[in-house]
């Protein structure tokens, strides 16, 4: 072992620090479908925030690379490691410190898990209403990519959700910004500026988190559409009437089957309304009160078939539970299909039938797939990329991305640019702006530690 | 006219450019009640994005100051222009660009004011809903200060309903952050790190905002308490009860005199109750539906009875206006009635209570007087200072300022820092933050043109 790896030994305990061959498999890797494996030279546990310190103090002074890492379930690279650099891992980092109902916020370490905040503000009847589609992912990396998810489209992404942070700079220092208050105008705004940064300008060691309260009552609507631009283009009506869904989801008729079928889904939708579906609308509808969302349900039937719909369904507790799962499983089912690539451009969401026209065209001439469901509420469409090819695909993903801009969006939604789409985003981002992000990242960081690779280089 | 003059006056235009003796007395300040007014040396109109970038790059060439200027209604001095320098007033540029009644945003130029943006927006059946007190305040400005507001308790501050900008930076480029969705996950998020920059950032030349559904019912209640104390602990319940009011503020019994006296408000409420009241709570409720609106006031008379209100009267439209238009004048009640500071201390809502005790036990041993009003429901508590001796007063604001703190709040929840506060918050502030916040003012402006002893120095 050498000097470096005894002192970060030092700091988290002998047990707590891996190098070599004791470093796992999981660590070398997040979920990207496109970033090779690369295992790091030492993956640090720590427990406390002072820790953390310590070890970004070693590492500025030794000059090695850090990286952070949640649960690993990133979609874009960006958690994982350099082969010369220390992987900081938040997994013993995963308490709940404490869920004030007053506030209606939580106090909890990076490393706890969606899964395990879901069940503690359960038991308060409040909720922390950020559901990315894997719940294993944990707080911290919720932060670091600024995740979203099917619920955003009512409660927002984790930036609309995230108060305050305790934070270790990578000049060794830990602050702490916002507070459990919904509003500040107290100097610049660092706990937005850390959410979304992909852990390239400081690390998280707490995170105060709004909450909601859990509303008792929910719907679920499926609603088939013979025309995928119907679907995309019902999206702005069901929003503007008001009714305020919690989930607003389409899904293309390739994607539904292959989610249906691999995760064994059967909705009792009829052969003939299935076969001349080219894709369905979810829509999600929650109330504190019985009567009034099934006053809801029954206004969101009547405006779905005016929109166009060819039925509404509205699912039982148990079909729309599967439904809603295997629409998270999407990803799984897209890997398990061969994709090469998922992504998840942004648009305003009335320019998503443009935009998927353009990607169909696209698509064609790649001779190439691109298949897909989204957050549709967001205009946050996620696409499962077929092409073999790396040259034509990165072709393909660049036009893809060069027109979700020209539309007024953006590479990523909610996963992130990372290192599986940074040379795209260099590539397309107006110049001016990268040398200013740069520039942050150097007021931040001047030695260049944290996360060197991510965004940009 | 020298050198300078003539460039600016080239760029917008000669009778956008004024000078010298030119220069009005109410460009030398805003409404901050403790900065001398202090004249430019140029005041400059422009009338577009480009002619921002030119004035930009004249001044930093010329190492001249630059303060922007929306409509002057902020209260912490931080629109009070330097004695040698440009103040860039956006009062030209005030055009509602667009209505996007699909992704429910406007997109407008910074100097249009609250008032014509609303009545734009209610046009289409929807609206801006930051509210501040001040409706003759610029969107513009909203960016500069993260203004907040009555309605803030329901629909967050500017922060969160300014979804991009378009911005020119100290150097000269002209840039765009965001779009019209509200999620985006590629590169640190510039529009957040703007906006609250109070104009030391960079200056917004366009602003996309959300807009929300005009709901058709609201009703007001008044519920006076016989103890301050009972008021605030009210406050958590009538939120956690998922009413989810628009306005929850709190007034006490002088402020309550004091504006009704002003304003000529009578509210019906019998001479025993008034006189055994300490504080009142303010509840506003809306609805798309007139039935559940109805339902909601029942539930909220009911809920503020078990928290200890003596009485809850429903206001008739005409008298509830009355009352919230006397709320949002108490500045200038404190004003007329010769308070020497107004201050707007944030804390958790929960920790108002002690807060205010402690405010109390300050003033009471500083021989001074802070009474008030503010927005509970935030958590944002906004006092009048009486205390004529600057020094002494500086010491009592102090004290405040550090017990919000402590509380676990911040300084200022929506007017800032500016100038007005400067002396304090970096006094208060964690250096390790101050510093890291001035790289980041270096990071976007070198020379350090923009806005220079705003914040801090
Ligand atoms: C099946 C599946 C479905 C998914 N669905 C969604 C979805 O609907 N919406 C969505 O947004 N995402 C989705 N994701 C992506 C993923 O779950 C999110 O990106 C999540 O935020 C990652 O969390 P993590 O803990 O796994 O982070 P990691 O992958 O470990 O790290 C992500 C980033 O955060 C940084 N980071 C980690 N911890 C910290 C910390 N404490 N401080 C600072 N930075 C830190 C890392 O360095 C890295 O840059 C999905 C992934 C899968 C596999
Ligand atoms: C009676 C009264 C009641 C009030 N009530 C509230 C309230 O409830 N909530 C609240 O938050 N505030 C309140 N205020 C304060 C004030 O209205 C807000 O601060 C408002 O945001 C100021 O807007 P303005 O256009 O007047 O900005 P200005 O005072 O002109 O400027 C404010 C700041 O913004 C900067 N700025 C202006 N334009 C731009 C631009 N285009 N780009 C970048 N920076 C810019 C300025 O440089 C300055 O730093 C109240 C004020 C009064 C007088």
């Amino acid at each position: 072992m050498g000097d470096v790896a005894a002192r970060f030994a030092e700091i988290v305990g002998e047990h707590n620090l891996l190098s070599g061959a004791q470093v796992g498999e999981d660590y070398a890797r997040d979920e990207s479908l496109t970033c090779e494996p690369r295992k790091p030279a030492y993956v640090a546990k720590p427990g406390a925030a002072e820790e953390v310190a310590a070890l970004l103090k070693t590492a500025a002074e030794h000059g090695i690379p850090v990286t952070a890492r949640g649960s690993g379930s990133g979609l874009s690279g960006a958690a994982r490691p350099r082969e010369d650099g220390l992987l900081v891992s938040f997994e013993r980092m995963h308490a709940v410190l404490e869920i004030d109902a007053d506030n209606q916020v939580a106090v909890v370490q990076p490393g706890v898990t969606l899964t395990e905040l879901d069940e503690q503000t359960a038991a308060a009847g409040l909720a922390y209403t950020v559901y990315p589609g894997e719940l294993s992912a944990s707080v911290g990396g919720n932060v670091g990519t600024n995740a979203g998810g099917m619920r955003a489209v009512k409660y927002g992404v984790t930036r609309n959700n995230v108060v305050g942070l305790q934070a270790v700079l990578p000049t060794g220092e830990i602050i702490r910004t916002g507070g459990k208050t919904s509003k500040i105008s107290t100097g610049y705004d660092l706990t937005q500026l850390i959410i979304g940064s992909e852990g390239t300008l400081a690390l998280a060691t707490e995170v105060i988190v709004k909450l909601h309260p859990r509303l008792a009552h929910s719907a679920t609507l499926l609603a088939p559409f013979n025309d995928l631009d119907q679907v995309v283009r019902a999206v702005p009506k069901v929003i503007s009437g008001g009714l305020e869904p919690n989930i607003l989801e389409y899904i293309d008729n390739l994607t539904m089957a292959a989610i249906s079928y691999n995760e064994k889904l059967s909705l009792g939708i009829p052969d003939e309304v299935r076969d001349a579906t080219q894709a369905y609308l979810v829509v999600g509808l929650e109330n504190r009160d019985g009567d009034r969302l099934d006053g809801d349900v029954e206004r969101a039937g009547e405006l779905l078939g005016e929109l166009g719909a060819t039925d509404v369904y509205v699912l039982d507790g148990g079909s729309a539970r599967k439904l809603i799962e295997a629409r998270e499983k999407a990803f799984w089912t897209a890997k398990s299909s061969g994709a090469d690539d998922v992504i998840d451009v942004v648009v305003p969401r009335s320019e998503m039938p443009g935009f998927l026209a353009k990607v169909r065209e696209l698509a064609t001439a790649a001779e190439s797939g691109a298949i897909g469901c989204g957050h549709a509420g967001d205009g946050n469409v996620h696409l499962a990329i077929f092409c073999k090819d790396p040259e034509k695909r990165h072709r393909l993903l660049h036009d893809i991305f060069a027109a979700g801009m020209a539309a007024g969006g953006a590479i990523s939604g909610e996963h992130g640019i990372g290192q599986a789409k940074k040379d795209h985003y260099v590539e397309l981002e107006d110049p001016a702006k990268l040398e200013l992000l740069k520039r942050i990242k150097q007021a931040f960081d001047p030695r260049g530690i944290l996360n060197p690779g991510v965004l940009f280089d």
